[in-house]
């Protein structure tokens, strides 16, 4: 063990294991995840070489060969809760995507959810087996954002009783799907549904792309791999052309829509059916921005801890670069919003589990509040985790730069989720219009519930020009007041948003072209809303905790955090009247001092997420500190390392020197 | 030619081929970068496949079978100016880092800087003649940025007349130089020169690698590649241990310092002689922020004039989505910033000329305030570039993972100036020190010369208190207000980080520690002094342009590049008393008008970039805007999609699909 680390450890004034037991949920569950990890850890199935080391070819070999041990072994050990399938399945990728993840995520819960009883019984049971191995084709080379604007078509043929499929333009292509490269058999199709004559909008179709003998594409079927990307080197995204494709009627997923046998079409009873599984799907990416950021933190951070570099008081030893301020400038926020991001990750998921019983009674109240919250949090937590995630990897030097320290990767798995279920700007805007929305009702008269409730008249009217007027109301010590201060400027923004729309109104512009006009407004306010959200929930969260240490430093970075966002946005609440200025110097003066307090618990803090190396996979996020022994040992496993004299130095470089 | 962007070019205001003209420098430079660029292009030598297609092994044979062509060709060309080998180089590897980079740009300036006339004699010619084909080893496992720490040491051995090389720890490894891995056969090495039983300190010494008939590494020579990284896939970045290397005394490079025959140390005369190397290094990479940056606009402003999504406005077609206000703002304040970035690059560069004929006549009196500022430059420069980049990729929504699309490529193989050639915390430290050093200088009553005169007292007391007390001095719609504004706040900001200090100190802590605890302080004083800088000098260079529609369209993007800077900072200008709340809205308004304004001619000004398609090499950024037929045709030709079933089906689903 590196002495640095042990002192590191020494040091801290909490009990890490209580704390890790609060981010896991539970003692149980903290037992319960580390069974798991044994499980993969020991498993001599699961063991592979560094895919660093490995082409894109071998990469998805290697792949493929886990998860269908995966599947095996799930059975095995009769794992088959979803929330610990999850886990087992993090645990053997390594967080990373994998070929069978749209099969096992989309796929078979699509057919749960989509599927007559009569197409669970024809399809279901083979897909459970991987006798139908799926995935889920909705996305088109020109068409990702607007569903509406998706040109496959699927046209029923009374004659045979079959739709016939067609991209019937290059932009139609389905392209990005995960598995529909080289791994699915079957895919469900999104597709423009036309029978007698009349385009009925998207719907979904199981449609055979390859032989279940052979894996061989089918007539009709061209699929394919959509080649090399940034990062997710394991899975076979890939393109499908539909040309005149036959499939039988009954291919059409007909538990709400239905073409009856002669064309007539059936519309389904409601469509609000699909917004649950996007916010499921957006509260799982929030967790995933603070896992990854815990990642970071935790390589950058015990990395921080033994390297030693420069000098601050010459003539004494290099010190460890933790002690830098800029140093903790930099790590420190970032590992504030780590423990941020994964208290919103677990309130959100808690949300959504009870809304859904309410759902299923029948109530639907909480649903568009839910939807547009989620939709401008994993907008706002993925944005900031991607660019902190870069941050720890250069806070790591020249050796954040080498595949050993994990950082890259962790990177390019990450930020597709800036992209992915709803590019973030779209998401921002779908939040902005709630909350436009919720500022007419308010100003209509209307008292609004939840967390909107702050842009009902009576508060806004009353609280900010009070504060505006007084500004020392904010007290930049006290959590309670920062939160206070964050929603007034959420109201602001709101308010600002609003206006804009108003002012564009008056220029004569339609509706649409205000709104367009006013955008750049629009993402700040719901910006401020989530990140006013998020304190809020950190504040909430402190409440829970009766472990006096695990509460005092949780405290101290909760309130790091909410102080480096006033920071970041000073002009913000000095614009509004928030803040004085000189309460910004006593702001700038408190962070300093908060980075101290952390220092000597910054390793212990980031020991709680509790990643064992072989999860973390990180040279310089190592738990023993033993950092350069194991660089030097991973490097000279490496493929340019096979041989001494690389057959390129015979090919080109001695004939080179020979003409020369 | 895809008609939208046509029509994007036929709404140009102004010449596009006169900016370009600007941004070479001159119409002859212009005409003579093409020709070289044919050279290349037309050349059936340089033509290879994709590299995105290949392992990383046959990426580095690709690039050493480019390498030796290029040596022959230049030479048979006659290409001899340095800047015309840059650019031959640029082309031939189309950006990106190669095997031979530092025998260029290191070995063989070094020897010309620090041989002696018969060290010359002895190694120059075969260096020439890549006989001696050689890297720089700086760079330790343990030590970066700190120079003194380096802990090779060449120990003078009299009996023999030779030194003795070592590398007595592990983090003593020499690692990350260029081409050492596995191209060298030689290595400039940095070391502690010991002699007579006592340390001289770091001196450069030519050791040889690897035999020079069959390339095998030399007895107690071990060396080898670092292993995969974050880009640079193309160079054998690499680690050199050495154990008892003999080699003889004339091997220590004596133009300055000496070891003579019986161990005596002679000094050398003068140590400032490596700024100017540093200097113009440094300003390369910020010419490099600026044409990374251009690139990744090119590509996504093209591509954001021919993708269309969603709607604005309910029943038309979808819009270009370039027509969005959110768009707008993420990519045209980087457009700007391009621009701003390529000029300060050229002004620095002719800066570096004109100071190094000052030199050579041993005027030294402007190199302290180049390196100062070209220190902070790198950092503000790389840093903004980075983070642009990436707001360029995922403005191109999912297409910009593909590595067809190129911006992968161009994050990951510009990201890496932020750290190398100084890492940009310790570069804006270092222009702080400056800045420091010159406000004390001005409080004692010295007068300031140069970029720093705002700092002199007499202007210091007069204008930021006369501007706080009536802020509408500055006019949001002035370029040269703006320029006055930025100088202000650099000149409060740089106050503010000063009183910090004398703060600390007043606690009775040591200087050493009272910079450090106002580290923050202290990098927002460096950056908003760059900052100003840059605003400044995009300012100047308009008054260089004689082109009316090139002048006009140029001032907005000047204007947006200091109002968005505004924005952003905008806690700085109101809590320096620059800005008042309400002008604040109006940088707002004014921001959402130049975007409109510069809507019509955003492709026209990444056209006048020139980057032809062969050099840009993307799908996205293509110039005839055909990018999904182009995008297909990339992906099948990928590997995975050389068979049509891949490998792994038959070795592992068929047989799960069996046991299941």
């Amino acid at each position: 063990m590196n002495p640095d680390i042990t002192r590191e450890r020494e040091n801290a004034t909490f009990n890490v294991e209580k704390l890790t037991h609060i981010l896991d949920g539970g003692i149980e569950k903290t037992k319960r995840r580390r069974e798991i990890e044994s499980l993969v850890i020991s498993d001599p199935d699961f063991q592979s070489e560094d895919l660093n080391f490995l082409s894109r070819s071998e990469r998805y070999d290697a792949a493929v060969k886990k998860s269908a041990q995966m599947i095996l072994k799930l059975r095995e050990y009769g794992i088959s809760d979803p929330e610990e399938i999850y886990c087992y399945k993090s645990c053997v990728h390594r967080g990373r995507s994998e070929p069978l993840d749209l099969h096992l995520a989309m796929f078979l819960p699509t057919l749960l959810n989509q599927a007559s009883p009569e197409q669970m019984e024809t399809f279901f049971i083979p897909a459970w087996n991987l006798e139908i191995i799926g995935t889920y084709a909705q996305t088109e080379m020109g068409h990702g954002t607007h569903l509406r604007g998706l040109e496959t078509t699927a046209t029923y043929d009374p004659a045979t009783q079959e739709f016939v499929l067609n991209s019937p333009t290059i932009t139609s292509i389905k392209w990005w799907p995960g598995g529909l490269g080289k791994t699915s058999n079957h895919a469900i199709v999104l597709a423009q549904l036309h029978t007698q004559g009349k385009c009925h909008g998207l719907h979904a179709f199981i449609v055979p792309l390859r032989s279940m003998n052979t894996h061989i594409p089918l007539p009709g079927v061209v699929v394919g791999d959509i080649g090399p990307k940034f990062g997710f080197d394991e899975v076979d995204n890939g393109y499908l052309k539909l040309e005149n494709v036959r499939i039988p009627r009954e291919h059409m997923l007909m538990k709400y829509a239905k073409v009856e046998a002669d064309g007539t079409y059936v519309k389904p009873p409601s469509d609000k059916l699909t917004y649950g599984t996007m916010v499921f799907i957006r509260s799982m990416i929030v967790g995933e921005a603070g896992r990854a950021l815990a990642k970071s933190c935790t390589i950058a951070i015990r990395y921080s801890s033994v390297r030693h570099q420069s000098e601050i008081r010459p003539g004494e030893p290099e010190p460890q670069i933790m002690d830098y301020q800029t140093q903790q400038y930099k790590l420190f926020p970032l590992l504030a919003t780590a423990y941020a991001y994964k208290f919103v990750g677990q309130y959100m998921n808690d949300v959504y589990h009870r809304i859904t019983g309410d759902i299923s009674q029948g109530d639907f109240s909480e649903l568009p509040e839910l939807h547009a919250l989620s939709a401008g949090l994993k907008a706002f937590t993925t944005w900031t985790a991607s660019a902190g995630i870069e941050v720890c990897r250069m806070a790591c030097g020249g050796h954040g730069y080498s595949r050993c320290s994990a950082l890259p990767d962790i990177y390019v798995n990450f930020v597709p989720t800036c992209t992915y279920e709803g590019e973030n700007t779209v998401m921002m805007l779908q939040t902005a219009r709630f909350l436009i929305k919720s500022y007419r009702q308010a100003s209509a008269g209307h008292q609004l519930s939840g967390i909107v409730s702050y842009l009902n008249e009576s508060e806004r009217s009353l609280q900010p020009q009070s504060v505006s007027s007084r500004p020392t109301v904010v007290n930049v010590n006290d959590l309670a007041s920062l939160v206070e201060a964050y929603k007034l400027r959420a109201a602001k923004l709101v308010e600002l948003a609003a206006k804009s729309i108003q002012q564009e109104l008056q220029k004569r512009v339609s509706q649409e072209d205000a709104w367009n006009n006013s955008a750049i407004d629009l993402v700040r306010a719901s910006d401020a809303h989530c990140h006013y959200v998020v304190v809020k929930l950190f504040a909430a969260k402190l409440g829970e905790i009766g472990d006096t240490g695990v509460h005092s430093v949780l405290s101290t970075l909760a309130l790091l955090y909410a102080l480096q966002g006033i920071q970041q946005h000073s002009g913000d609440f000095l614009q509004t009247g928030l803040l004085s200025v000189p309460q910004l110097s006593q702001v700038s003066q408190r962070l300093k001092e908060l980075l101290a307090q952390l220092r000597p618990n910054a390793v212990a803090l980031v020991d709680a997420f509790d990643y064992c190396d072989e999860m973390l996979n990180s040279v310089l996020g190592r738990y023993d500190g033993n950092v350069y022994e194991h660089m030097f040992e991973w490097a000279r496993r490496s493929p340019l390392n096979k041989t001494e004299v690389h057959e390129s130095y015979h090919k080109y470089l001695k004939p080179l020197q020979a003409k020369l």
